[in-house]
């Protein structure tokens, strides 16, 4: 975890250089990124949170490749109209190929060889792969990189009462997810763009930095992602995409309404048959007809949440976890290394802690307190636990909420039974 | 899981006919794979059983693009050599990028700008990612694909002692993780071909239809796979790749050797400072004076082990497989669905075994015995719960080892504790 002290020069938004600074990420070409050992967590975090909310809904994990054939791409009609965006080449056999970037075509032709009947449907599948853009500006880091992670799922039913039902179940479970990520989550009306479709909703949270503009009704601010999400209530309130918006064409009062920038973290297609009817994506009805399968697509940007939910939730100091993503939820915070009681008493919490499987983080250099203090208060593990800084003490540990700055003394089977029932 | 009676007519062999039967893959372009739901969990499990080997011996995850700027591996020297295995193309600004078909350039890169002391070494980096290597002639489904995933681990040493201790180190946590896969593996001596170096070992597999050809001492076929591993054995034993191989130069008879086919499913290379010198990827020693880092590189093809396993673990039904990668522990055959008992029962079951985290499929389909029994011995689970082939029975599970072909009969209450102590 190469933490650094000094602010990057390069990085425009917070959430940039607070990834920089605490070792995050590392940019290896223009858009494109390794992720450090402590980035990954973040990432892989995110990923459990998604897959769980995914399996719940029953959505089947699958994986495509990275790489695509053009062939799909000109069945479907889109390969012209992706524009720049695509990146293409050609193999050692001149195939063209291309970097995917989104996956409807591929998975309609997954479903068309595998699935002829409407008895298994509606069917639900899902993957996490790294996609590419080429985005002519790629800015503010994971933001808007050009190779992303992303999570994409896709529904298929048999007509279009199915696939409103499918629609709204994942629209609820998008509300969920980004819920148990610790997220101030607003779903708003949009546009469906060049993946196609009538309907289409996506998921934004508000950001100073946000490039998006969105308009929503107030109410939504005091709907508080610490409470148990309403979902009744979360659904029946305004919200649109900029390029949606009309004052005069709403069933709201002017000054009930708000606008802020924002970061769309997640997009929701109602699809319909745009790619069954190009691709022959056919099954049998319930009377023996052939008829096209209903799809929805469905996407979550996994590498530029990492960056979305920094920007909702950092102070001066640096960032602070939710706990549901937090790569460590406990950083162990060792001020007297030469100090044989300090190093038993951060040793025994150090590996309880980890027999329980709470993620802890030791810090065990030879840094003096401040340097350390600054480095955790980065990094915003949810819970330091300060061993040391009191002369004498025995088993008093410190216990610091990064997120309210309080600090408790207490005993160390104390700090035990909180994390155990946490 | 679309599973498929018939044998598919363009797989040549056995692991590719049993990948494709059993709904895990479809092909998207030459040597390019989608992995199904069943597919995936497999190749899940494996990377579990890396990952806690990795874990174990201090190896830190991160995760490194797919693509890379052409500028790291011209910088390495590399960039011409690799030939036309190597997938290279022009981004929208007309920079020359790639898609990574190893990472030792891009590693040394993440290492020089964050490590600079040798206070920080030893240091052992992996990351599993997929990879691209346009082969001329993919072939044998997974096991020779163009886009496969790997893992692959760096090691970073301040001199040869210390890099010769990692290599040692990195040898026995493969043979452990083999080992752990239920496979049966020889540790070969080695070329090092394009990644450089003058030590290198290969990891094989005993196949009938292997690509390799290695030779041995016979006693490594009494090794056995399943009791626990004797290094020290392991590591005395003559073992090379064909082109190493010299009946006039080595210290044994010619009788105690045994030459076959086999499938390479991973490699180790000391590299030393090939690439640290030409990337001066330098650090501080102890002395003050700068040296270049000496390494060592990790390979293990995750995906081509899918295919590997099943090559040294099927029958004439079909797969087998071993309890640590099975993509389900246990399979239950519902054989009388219009029976209330019988759909209790193995509901109950179904319900109680995903409450203990056991991996189950519940066959709950209207298919009459006989094809379910062929569909499970054809998906492998090391475990069928059959319920409902005998009438008026109660209580009583027929439990069937895939591998053994043995059935019990067993109480219910019986067949939970097998699982829960298992």
């Amino acid at each position: 975890m190469p933490v650094l002290k000094e602010v990057p020069a390069e990085a425009q938004v917070i959430s940039h250089r607070l990834m920089l600074r605490s070792g995050m990420i590392r940019q290896q070409a223009s858009g494109v990124y390794s992720w450090l050992p402590f980035g990954l967590r973040a990432l892989q975090n995110i990923i459990k949170v998604i897959t769980r909310n995914m399996s719940k809904v029953g959505s089947l994990e699958m994986l495509m490749p990275c790489i695509q054939p053009a062939s799909l791409w000109l069945e479907s009609g889109r390969f012209e109209n992706y524009g720049k965006e695509m990146l293409k080449f050609q193999d050692r056999h001149d195939n063209t190929l291309l970097f995917g970037p989104t996956n409807e075509d591929m998975i309609t032709d997954v479903f068309r060889h595998n699935i002829q009947s409407y008895k298994d449907l509606p069917k639900n599948l899902y993957h996490i792969q790294w996609k590419f853009r080429d985005e002519i500006r790629p800015r503010f880091g994971v933001m808007r990189a050009r190779e992303f992670l992303m999570k994409d799922a896709y529904s298929f039913d048999i007509d279009q009462a199915g696939a409103h039902k499918s629609y709204n179940q994942m629209y609820l479970a998008y509300l969920q997810t980004f819920h148990d990520m610790g997220l101030h989550v607003i779903p708003v009306v949009a546009d469906s763009g060049v993946i196609g479709g009538d309907l289409s909703h996506e998921f934004h949270i508000l950001a100073e930095h946000g490039e998006s503009t969105i308009f929503y009704d107030k109410r939504f601010l005091h709907l508080s992602a610490s409470k148990s999400l309403n979902m009744e209530e979360v659904g029946s309130l305004y919200a649109v995409a900029e390029e949606k918006h009309d004052f005069n064409n709403g069933n709201f009062l002017e000054d009930e309404i708000a606008s802020s920038k924002s970061i769309e973290i997640g997009h929701i297609f109602y699809i319909g048959t745009k790619y069954s009817k190009a691709m022959k994506a056919v099954v049998n009805d319930s009377n023996g007809n052939l008829v096209p399968v209903e799809m929805c697509s469905y996407g979550i940007g996994i590498s530029r949440l990492v960056a979305a939910i920094i920007e909702a939730n950092h102070d001066e100091k640096g960032i602070i976890w939710p706990s549901s993503v937090a790569p460590f939820t406990v950083s162990i915070l060792n001020l007297n290394m030469s100090d044989d009681k300090c190093n038993e008493l951060s040793k025994i919490l150090y590996d309880q802690l980890l027999a329980s499987d709470v993620s802890v983080l030791y810090d065990d250099t030879e840094e003096r307190a401040g340097s350390k203090f600054a480095t955790h208060d980065l990094i915003g593990s949810p819970y330091q636990l300060i061993i040391g800084s009191k002369k004498g003490a025995s088993d008093i540990v410190e216990v610091k909420n990064r997120k309210t700055g309080k600090i408790e003394e207490l005993d160390i089977n104390l700090v035990m039974k909180l994390f155990l029932n946490d």
